[in-house]
């Protein structure tokens, strides 16, 4: 736990969505209507509505790799729901002068790592906020976004939302570091088809000649595109910091048939 | 019609946009830059852009479920337009402090579903608002995003923009109320493949033993997903208000082979 | 190149960005972050990020038919980048009080059409900006996206950011003009499957009676798609100023395989 000091979070007016809502419903249209109507200033970004429907990790991965390009004061929101209308916890979590909501489903975990200072609260509704009773269905517009207005204007603070907890933590996709190598897994595909890990490119530094493999091929490591031909098969520590499968300007997903949790291993050669 | 004060109408700044444009193409871009080009304060949110092409009920839905998240002072354009370059009405309607326009196809009756309090206009082309000499073919760029932007910033009262005109009314898809119970249609299929209908979840008070059918099949009603198991189909009154068939964690539509347009039917066991 | 009045450049505070980033990614959200982080002050519009992957004369065309509807003091981002980590250059374009920023592979020749009265200046980083060490795949995160912000809340202008120089251009798809007729291609295909072509629909008055033809099939012209049936193909000069050919209410690409590249002509009958 941080010190006195640290609980108090000032917005900056921006909040940030991450959902598996899609674009093709108003979904992410009415939260924003919710979020303009308790605090017009606000200014929403959206990060990505495209998060495969109920796979929490994939938002908790790009959170954790997107959240330090926004400024101090920031509010993230990430709803990947499956548990929405059961007893799940939501969880209003402060870091690093920023505030990230989420349901408690191990999303979280990806963003803090389980750090010290990160401050965690389970929500616990009140009549203060003037929230409206909550559908069965959709939490996104009914709890997160108004809680999301409330804190970016600073009408309310973390830690009066609710108790201290524990978040939840989703262990299933962890980093495997043995003496032999590294062992991640692909936890998204990009626009381009390039299947992106969890292995952060500073395990690299451990290897004298790092191999990577996947799906039993090996890749070559570059550090860009530009230094392998079109229609080339490489690895590379892409800009968010983790290693990657590439065809260079085509797609590795198309070609290689490796999919979400596809295992990829770092050793040495 | 409302009294002399409805008449006037106060923008908030906010403008809506639903359209069967896609995000493909720089179409809604360029209705934002036309509107920041007369009204630089405006923000503009992003209702839907992904409306099955030339389905104006769609959109009239949709916006029905939407509006009264926005505040009081929004304008909402609504561009769903297979009779652009005909002669075709545009429409402008003032409906409990927000402002609606359309093309005059149906779209708006779902909005204001005929109710005596909405003041609808049919807009005449006038000097004073400097608009340029229409396409024959983007009238939300040329037409709607202009008005829009100079009735969210008060420059243009609904009631100067044209004569008081009967809208008109899309019947295809009135839901039937009978003796023996109500049927109404999949109106939209969401992201998740959830079969949403214009049946308000409100008719199941009329039943002791509501029975929920669609392609021959009974689906069991629940109050949120939670309450089945993943990969059951179910029945729900979802959270804008209307009845849905969902699989559970699943796409019920790519399940069920049930189209837009498909009956669903409400009676008594 | 201008007078020295026209090297000043004040913005407006509005960026749009274009980019074959897709949506499915928090890519275009994080370039968002980084702006705002400079310049929280700033309105970006998101003109399109469905480009075709590595094509960056659809951007050009895009950009090129978009950018008036923008006001004075607008920045355009337009990031469609084969080359990323290559030694491409990056290029600051001030053409009509407006301010484009893209790599330099042809792209912005579709844009200022080679004009003299456009200033094109190359990026050289300094240590003024503050810019970080940049990803090798990434720019449009940690250079241009920082870029737009200095030079739309002016704090840089363009001829401070480095030397005058003559862009790339693309001319594998310039139209041809001859005796006989006007050849050009389809460049885009729209949500609606319209195809989309080069050609300016000002070229038609060169002939008493045009024709359309691509594909081996001629098309009639039209002025609207009202004057022509539903599933009726045509062609016609869109809201964009070029011919494109349509099947009215229905998807031309679909129905006619004709691709991007395919050629288009228009002669006399």
């Amino acid at each position: 736990m941080g010190g006195i000091l640290s609980h108090s979070f000032t917005g900056n007016g921006i909040i940030t969505l991450t959902t598996d809502f899609g674009l093709r419903d108003p979904f992410v249209g009415v939260m924003k209507g919710v979020v303009l109507s308790r605090f017009p200033a606000a200014r929403v970004v959206d990060l990505t509505h495209a998060i495969r429907p109920f796979w929490p990790i994939e938002a908790g991965f790009w959170l954790s790799r997107s959240w330090r390009h926004f400024p101090s004061g920031t509010v993230h929101v990430a709803v990947v729901d499956p548990g929405v209308g059961t007893s799940r916890k939501i969880l209003i979590a402060q870091y690093n002068q920023q505030v990230f909501l989420a349901p408690d489903n191990g999303l979280l975990s990806f963003v803090t790592g389980g750090a010290d200072e990160a401050l965690v609260y389970a929500f616990e509704p009140n009549d203060r906020l003037g929230l409206p009773v909550p559908s069965a269905t959709f939490h996104g517009r009914d709890i997160f976004a108004p809680l999301a207005a409330e804190l970016a204007r600073g009408a309310v603070q973390p830690h009066e939302l609710g108790p201290p907890v524990d978040m939840q933590v989703d262990s299933r996709f962890e980093v495997a570091i043995t003496a032999s190598g590294v062992a991640g897994a692909v936890i998204t595909i990009d626009h381009f088809g390039n299947l992106i890990s969890n292995i952060d490119g500073r395990h690299l530094a451990r290897f004298r000649q790092p191999v990577v493999e996947a799906g039993g091929r090996r890749f070559r490591l570059v550090r860009t595109y530009g230094e392998a031909a079109a229609g080339e098969d490489v690895a590379l520590v892409n800009a968010f910091g983790v290693l990657e499968i590439a065809r260079v300007q085509d797609s590795a997903a198309a070609a290689l048939s490796l999919e979400r949790g596809a295992v990829i291993t770092l050793t040495d050669a």
